[in-house]
């Protein structure tokens, strides 16, 4: 299981306004430190960028290359953020991510094409809503993968994202079991007949609950979906406790 | 997944002076204890027994039985013992169990043919030693399967645990390693084409090394498991944080 950095993320003060004011130093010791903690990537998420800001993702990708090699993982929803972040890439990033929204369909997918980047599908409906059911983030997965394949990626581009829910929702438990269930699907290839990459955020389960439930809840569902076979992880890699507990994963069910 | 509470175990003084002095006021707090906590089967293991206590297991099965109704798991490496304990048994228990050093297979498969009870498998070689690689695990379980099926048993009456090593042992993290591809691989059922059952001990792990590892490593190994399709891990269910996090990985994958 690969562990990325979600730390470079704009819902973090000190990020955003570094992208505001266009400031590479807390970027770069962000960066830095994450990757002194073993982050195996980092995911670059600049947050919510009004359409003068949409250069921000490209200054990212700038600043981070100036002090890391790890690879990239551009997160945004946004087409043309996603394009000009690709456009300033010394390597070949993972684009993050498609639903079945069909503007993302119509202009991520072409960009992943033409530049042969891995692309993470989201199992979100074309409302951008999850399914509540482990069949109906199967039916999602299904046409993302046929909507994919169809643009000229391969099963070895995609990575699914089932989506695990804040616990604040009200059916976040059997949500989280679904999406257990969709990982291991996936990951042992009994959906395509080929085993296909997945991943999860981590950090939402938390989000703005981190008082009410200790990080050993969210160790322990990290332990569960890596045993169920998740490739790649976006995690707090900052968290001791998170970190520490992934290498003792990845000790067990190995790196990668 | 199944937690079974291992508490009720001849390494506890406790427990080893209750039934030297066939006193059993303290298994019963022990096993009230138990149900409290959550488990939904008790493992029995009186520890080693010399030829004129063997009736002890019987004793400890009358002794719990008084008090609950719970599944037993009869936990002897001894076939006279798990005999005498079988006969005191009002539900069928489970037996654990044979290895494949011969006497075991002889003895006790039969018992458990007889008496139509499910038996676990450990994946120890004829000497009682853990094979150190997956393939040498994959190896045992095809011949114990063998054995047990020739006996008469069925596939739905076997119980393959791979033992967890002690982490004092210096190949421990490899072995939990393979013992963790073990139980994915017979829980998909990859090696029999039918998923059949599996169990761990998890308290083996840390025994004696409690302040040197946190139980939180205990519960991470535990998960991976879990993820990887265990159906029945033997635990101290008197740990909270144990109990607390075995439940929410119920939560996710299911109860049983």
């Amino acid at each position: 299981m690969i562990v990325a950095a979600d730390n470079l993320t704009g819902a973090n003060p000190l990020v955003s306004q570094a992208l505001r004011d266009l400031n590479p130093e807390p970027l770069q010791e962000m960066a830095r430190r994450c990757v002194a903690a073993g982050a195996r990537m980092l995911d670059l998420n600049p947050g919510y960028l009004s359409r003068r800001q949409e250069d921000r993702m490209a200054f990212l990708v700038d600043t981070v290359q100036e002090v890391t090699s790890l690879p990239l993982i551009l997160d945004s929803p946004n087409p043309r953020v996603l394009a000009q972040g690709l456009a300033a890439c010394r390597e070949t990033p993972i684009l993050n991510a498609v639903t079945l929204e069909e503007e993302k369909l119509q202009e991520i997918l072409p960009l992943a094409v033409t530049h042969q980047t891995p692309v993470v599908l989201l199992l979100l409906d074309k409302k951008s809503h999850p399914p509540p059911s482990l069949e109906g983030k199967v039916a999602v997965a299904l046409e993302l993968r046929e909507r994919a394949l169809d643009a000229g990626l391969t099963d070895q581009q995609l990575i699914f994202d089932p989506v695990l829910p804040n616990l604040r929702w009200p059916d976040a438990w059997p949500q989280i079991g679904a999406d257990f269930r969709t990982v291991r699907y996936l990951a042992a290839g009994s959906l395509f007949g080929v085993p296909v990459s997945t991943m999860v955020g981590m950090s939402n389960l938390r989000s703005g609950l981190r008082e009410l439930y200790p990080v050993q809840m969210e160790v322990t569902v990290l332990a569960l979906l890596a045993g169920a076979g998740l490739s790649l992880a976006l995690a707090n890699v900052l968290d001791l406790t998170l970190r520490e507990q992934a290498q003792l994963m990845n000790q067990i069910v190995g790196p990668s």
